[in-house]
């Protein structure tokens, strides 16, 4: 099964985009709701909680996994490469190969959580490869919530985006990165402030796009990878507020099962 | 010493007024930072954790127990008491007492995250005290993730406030109880919003008073209590914008410990 984790509700953006790009595969989540936000823990914390999160999902057949979780990618993936010997996946590159593919005056912009701005990791990877970029972040650490809370369409979700954004729209950015796989469900109210000159890049789609090509190349790992087309949801808590989110995300129903790490 | 928890930074305004109304008292405090928040989390998750805080503050000589949380209060206080020989304070109960004490109409307001909210457990100690009293409450998930990145005073938080005070406004309430710690620190622009004819209560000084009266009361506990005037602060993860906001919140500079519960 392709083995996918995430604080909580971002990461079944993820989950849709792999659906969508890789139909049949057996997907197994864990969503550490109980455990939610990584956003603004500390890099020890998320490191601790990626590990726990990797074993469980290894334990229920996970043959790859995927870090569905921005925070997560960008403070624990070195330390789980190191200690866990399957395929690991995260969000970050796979953005930032597609950012540098579209720009045009190579001037791009990423927003995120405190924890992914702090990292600095977007703006490394993108001069990693392209010495001659600029890039300028802004953290945005009210936006999970709002989106927690279903709030994707309110004028105070929108005055708070474009207080955001205003940072970045001054730098004159032509490709703005989505640095947090919530920010996919408020992509309309992002792309319309950040103007339509703007590309936004949703890095939820990006790494499904990632995994893809991995597979066809590697058809031995392919051939782990079960495709009964079922899709088991584990969360270490539950509440009415993810439920109805989670459905909406996934666009179709969802059964979730309870555990605790 | 008084043993104090919270899920994060709310429980500060608690030691701020137990500081003012106790002064000398020895404070040690543990701040669940690694598992904030828990107002949206599930009365299970919610207990567990109450008695991990417990047993750690305990642990460190705690005489009296604090739980400077309005959501461990709602739903964890039955499941403490009973594991728990010490004393245990809840911030709600001296809050309603307070609220009963000063409603004219006994058309009263409650405030709280959706787990306090959705627990009822105001209502029912409001109207266990006056069963004629009215009742109106009104989750406000938004203002705690508002507080801990400190914007206490933007124009986002006030369209906030007010959007979520509206339906209580409509009622014609009296008094509004701030079912929440992190709340006195949105009190200036709560208080404009919901109308000086309304008195507002905030639960992190009525506990505080609660305390007093029980020590007077109870000199034989009070004897345990030590008072060098020392406060101790562990949090289960450290990050700038708590140590800000912290420092802020107790208007002294303090040091935080990080112990992993």
């Amino acid at each position: 099964m392709i083995g996918i984790f995430d604080s909580g509700i971002g990461g079944l953006t993820v989950v849709r985009a792999v659906m969508d790009r890789l139909p049949g595969y057996d997907i197994v989540y864990f969503g550490d709701i109980a455990r939610t936000p990584y956003g603004n823990k500390s890099p020890e914390t998320v490191i601790e909680y990626s590990r726990q999160n990797t074993d469980f999902l290894i334990r229920q057949g996970a043959k790859i996994i995927v870090m569905a979780c921005n925070t997560a990618s960008s403070v624990a993936t070195e330390a789980l490469k190191e200690s866990c010997s399957l395929p690991i996946f995260e969000v970050i590159t796979p953005a930032v190969t597609h950012a540098l593919s579209v720009t045009r005056k190579s001037i791009i912009g990423v927003i995120g959580t405190r924890a992914t701005i702090e990292s600095g990791i977007y703006e490394k990877k993108i001069k990693n490869k392209n010495p001659g970029a600029s890039v300028f972040s802004a953290p945005c650490p009210l936006l999970v919530p709002l989106v927690e809370e279903g709030w994707l369409k309110r004028p105070e979700t929108r005055m708070i985006v474009k207080k955001y954004l205003h940072p970045l729209k001054t730098r004159q950015i032509d490709t703005l990165i989505l640095g947090c796989t919530h920010y996919p469900l408020l992509k309309p109210i992002i792309a319309h402030k950040i103007g339509r000159r703007v590309t936004v890049i949703d890095s939820s789609t990006t790494i499904a796009d990632d995994i893809r090509s991995f597979l066809d190349a590697s058809p031995d790992i392919d051939a782990t990878l079960t495709k009964n087309s079922t899709a088991v949801f584990y969360v270490s808590d539950i509440t009415k507020q993810f439920q109805k989110t989670a459905a909406a995300v996934i666009r179709q129903p969802i059964h979730l099962k309870t555990i605790r790490l």
